[in-house]
């Protein structure tokens, strides 16, 4: 790979994944490290990555009668009390206002961690009837949970999320909801992040404060290691119990109702970068990527190289391809290199010889080939190549993935795999201990309970295997 | 006007208006209380209005070259000191963190009131050199000012707004920003929210804290007081100096850039809703409003009606208008008087007859008016309609805000005006204890300075005017 005045270095992503990481997110301008400690600052490259995800989301949440609201980002810290689990989870990670307008405020309040009870709260004046239910919103927002050890995108003490919070009048309704929103999780990540997941249950441990149930999702990482990418909850009469949402039934009763809620942040981000990227940096899917093609003239001072450029850039545009065209000062070898490091699925290289022919090249960042196309509809061949570009690597990361999955029957086993960066895939017999010592032995943790029953013995105590669980060690 | 099952009343827009805005927000539910006094709950109703706020504000900031990002919520207290006047301004509102993590922090964090200082300190590091400017960078975010006397929209301690923050390389390209930024501004006002404004430059007392120049858009309320849309600043090099926002200039010179900021918020929504709200409730501009047409059947159980409104219903979807079917089991009466008070621009009306006149019958929220249409073709009618209705919605308020922009030459004259409900012209020697004076005298403030200087002689000193003046009640 020429390096050409090349910008910037990245470290081996073989080598050192975690620099790689720290690498690329920075000197690809995703983001930058804030005055206070474990925030970030979502630079334009990596928002408008975020902005995509947010309308691709919110497409699927109107399809789904979601209706976007704003709650208040300050919760009275009485509030977090009201559901036992749910305050033992949060109260160590809020960060707390004492004082606001000069004064010391006569109660403290916490800035959203989740917001399950300050909407509960609202719920429970909203809601009177049956026929006020369902109740379906989200909220995009900013929440703060006070971390140790911090990363951008995947561990910030401020992240962007939407949260949605939905109220039911029966069990099976809610809990249909909540696999219902899963399975939106699950094609969302196929489709616009083109990337894998594994979807279930998950263990009483690894559950939501608070929740009956917490569903989650998990790709794996280029290092083997599981990302946690959105959570769906089942919270039962829980919250409705603490927050008093109740309505009047069909049958005159008044009753509680059964609440969920569902949350992916900006943790996508990193996961989107850990399951793509290689050497030369990011590989953005096209379906999110800031910029879907970017335009390299070749001699740019030729005549009329610069004017086609723009031509097509102007093509691309109103055929709704997000486009830009590089003609900075740089070489064209420079420019492919920053280019590449960006991630950018399809530049096309443009010189006069090219014109002549009528023709331009176009190269795909995620396998690196070069096709020629016809400059007469080469907005066509972009958009099919942007297609094929999706499809390509969620199949790559899909196979992957398969690939790391194995079965260990013993914590040697899964030790062993784990060490080798797999997903693995156990019984167990379904106690806390066992899991516990999973963690202990090999510091993998339950990601979620396998869909398929196929084991037979607990991987740490031999017993009978009540579930089959995919342990992996997380980020 | 038929009450035929209405259910709600709302005060008597005339007779006390605060009570009327009050009763409008919460009854088409645009807006809720929080737990936490002075904080609001945005509900669907109101966050749509917000979501196409933001979508038509975006297309105008992306058309200026500028991008967006995101910075932290929370900014050390010693950043907010570094710009004397800035934490002058702010410090009296602020909303403090001490605790985080289960911990006392070494600093005081402060929830942003405003975000100069964090993302100063962040251009301040990004910026090197000439080549980098101009930056454009604009947030849409949550900030915080602990306030007294709160009202949904207008004051809240909790706020949605964006904050546009940009650097140039001189003092006349930062300047001519600040004036094309309040340019944008009043153009948005008037084709999207149909709302004239007057727009010109803050006197010293009005202006930011921490500005150079502060530049407002001021709009004229049904009561004839004037609401602050939007502002812009040319900060000069204050916030460059606090925060050391330097660049290697052509030349071979290190300089301080020049820098801008620009905000309007949910007051807008508001705005709005003073503006255009009449006797029925909300009257809501076509561009903004989430429901731009709603269907209502006549005789929905005739056969054939409720298919003819669900068609098209489809076809104003498919033609861009935000269309609903109003099915429900309500009498057409309840529906007709529920859609206007929640402002809806135009009412199609659909019953056997018309299906079988191969017509429909749309009545505009704003004059009341009825006409008939061609079923063939609606959309186009409705769309017309909507763009009619956003003209003239437009032009009476200007037509009202300027039959009521009078002049005064004296205390007196200026009292009794705006105890009308008029905005007033009057002359100013520009010194801070006649700007007192007034307020002292008429309740009324400085708006903007009138951007054509036309009296001789100070309304209050009677010395020579130095400027005149758009003196009003404000929000």
């Amino acid at each position: 790979m020429a390096k050409d005045n090349f910008v910037e270095q990245i470290a081996d992503i073989e080598k050192d994944f975690p620099q790689w990481y720290t690498d690329v997110v920075v000197k690809t301008k995703l983001v930058d490290y804030g005055p206070v400690k474990g925030t970030m600052v979502i630079r334009p490259y990596g928002y408008a990555i975020w902005e995509n995800i947010q309308r691709e989301m919110d497409k699927r949440f109107r399809a789904a009668g979601i209706e976007n609201a704003y709650f208040p980002l300050l919760i009275p810290m009485s509030f977090m009390t009201k559901e036992a689990e749910h305050v033992e989870g949060f109260a160590p990670e809020v960060a707390v206002v004492t004082h606001a307008g000069g004064e010391k405020l006569a109660e403290p309040l916490v800035i959203r961690p989740t917001s399950e009870t300050i909407i509960g709260s609202m719920y429970s004046k909203w809601i009177q009837s049956y026929r006020d239910l369902p109740v379906l919103m989200n909220q995009w927002a900013n929440v703060m949970r006070w971390e140790k050890t911090t990363r951008p995108f995947l561990r910030t003490s401020e992240f962007l999320w939407q949260e949605g919070h939905t109220v039911h009048a029966s069990e099976e309704e809610a809990m249909e909801m909540t696999l219902k929103m899963l399975g939106v999780y699950e094609e969302f990540a196929a489709t616009c992040l083109a990337m894998p997941v594994l979807t279930g249950r998950k263990t009483e441990k690894e559950k939501f404060a608070g929740a009956v149930a917490t569903f989650g999702m998990e790709a794996m990482m280029h290092d083997g290691k599981s990302l946690q990418a959105g959570t769906t909850h089942y919270l039962g009469q829980n919250f409705a119990k603490a927050f008093d949402i109740k309505f009047l039934d069909k049958d005159g009763v008044l009753k509680y109702g059964y609440t969920t809620s569902f949350g992916v942040s900006t943790r996508l981000i990193g996961a989107i970068i850990m399951t793509h990227g290689d050497a030369r940096g990011l590989v953005l899917p096209p379906v999110v990527a800031p910029v879907q093609a970017v335009i390299v003239p070749i001699a740019a001072k030729k005549e009329g190289v610069l004017e086609a450029c723009r031509a097509l850039k102007e093509r691309l545009a109103a055929a709704g391809v997000r486009a830009v065209l590089d003609d900075s000062e740089n070489s064209p070898g420079w420019k492919f290199n920053e280019w590449e490091m960006k991630g950018v699925p399809v530049r096309i290289e443009l010189g006069p010889r090219d014109l002549e022919a009528g023709k331009c090249l176009l190269a795909r960042r995620d396998t690196h080939e070069k096709t020629e196309c016809a400059l007469a509809g080469a907005e066509e061949s972009v958009k099919a190549l942007l297609s094929d570009i999706s499809h390509n690597m969620y199949a790559r990361a899909k196979a992957r993935m398969e690939e790391r999955i194995v079965t260990a029957s013993s914590l040697e086993e899964l030790l062993s795999a784990v060490d080798k960066g797999n997903f693995v895939r156990a019984g167990w017999c379904g106690c806390r201990a066992c899991e516990d010592r999973v963690k202990e032995f090999a510091q993998a943790t339950a990601r979620v309970l396998d869909k398929e029953h196929t084991q037979t013995t607990c991987v740490a105590c031999g017993k009978k295997a009540e579930s089959t669980v995919i342990f992996a060690r997380a980020y």
